[in-house]
């Protein structure tokens, strides 16, 4: 016994959701259909506008409904400095953070051959024809520091060795608002290799 | 700074989804966008074709795309019990018990006169109807052990009394696989008061 198929199925195709099992898939279907009709049905007219419409941007790859984004039309954007980042939403963090104004480039991923994620499926080609173009002075890789983010970051600094463009890392140490003794031994050897001076 | 207009509207479309912040709501838009667009579409269909079908069975008010939901359409079922609810998702829980083969009324809801909720909005009428027509031999209460779901219960035998319907409450008491002293005191005095004799 279970509810009537349309309701099923509706409790079915919320799993689609990350982090969402079949209680909280059903808790939501119950919620939509007794409390909540009208911004379900402008939920399920955004997902489906959003899957048609919303492709990369041209330039950056970022997700994006534009044929470029709106960081890479900007004007006021530095053309010298190019961030790398593994997915749309490390743009959002660094843009919050308010201290950079150079350009990005989305990788959508990290490589990871066991995945048949390769340099093509990143983008790369592009991204060291972009760094080919000139115009570029520094390139920063901000992925993620996991070992395939680390990786990824090392392959590519490699890789663009011969483009004369000179490439940086973000600081891996300890983060602000952390207590000491909950930071693991690598993230503490990386903030003493990496001290800085105090003048 | 944030991501281009359709996905923040998806993002926060998402955001009526019970259980979901704003955190959530991006990494859900951002794994459909990326790796499940295919699933995402389905859910968007499903949502939006179950709002706009499902509705409430004639008979037990439960939520339902059909006239009259399955169980009422049964002949199999004992139609001289009548099991009162709160929501749909109360029916499936009894289901999966299965130790009950009678019919079901579902109040959607609890009495809740300050939110506006009293016996019309919960279909109260038409349950005295039901048993006023006769064939309900026993109305079992399984309304949440809650206070509003007690008042509930206690409001709906009160108004049963002059039918001559035989009116029960599901039995309180410890919970399989509890343990005895993380069990509340109230729960505990109701195990103790509704002792049964080991024959």
């Amino acid at each position: 016994m279970s509810f009537s198929p349309l309701i099923n199925h509706l409790i079915e195709s919320l799993r689609c959701l990350p982090g969402v099992g079949p209680k909280s898939a059903q808790r939501m279907a119950m919620h939509i259909l007794e409390h909540d009709r009208s911004r379900g049905a402008s939920l399920a007219a955004a997902l489906a506008k959003a899957i048609e419409h919303v492709g990369h941007c041209d330039t950056c790859r970022t997700l994006t409904e534009q044929t470029r984004c709106e960081i890479c039309s900007s004007a006021k954007r530095d053309e010298r400095l190019l961030c790398v980042v593994e997915q749309p939403s490390d743009v959002i963090a660094v843009e919050q953070s308010g201290t950079y104004r150079g350009r990005y480039y989305v990788l959508m991923g990290h490589l990871s051959p066991i995945d048949g994620v390769g340099p093509d499926q990143l983008g790369l080609p592009q991204l060291f024809n972009i760094l080919a173009a000139g115009g570029v002075e520094e390139m920063i890789i901000a992925t993620n520091p996991t070992v395939e983010g680390e990786a990824t970051a090392y392959f590519i600094a490699e890789q663009a060795k011969p483009l004369g463009v000179s490439v940086s890392r973000i600081a891996h140490g300890v983060p602000l608002g952390g207590d000491l003794d909950l930071v693991d031994m690598g993230t503490l050897a990386h903030a003493f290799k990496g001290r800085t001076k105090i003048s």
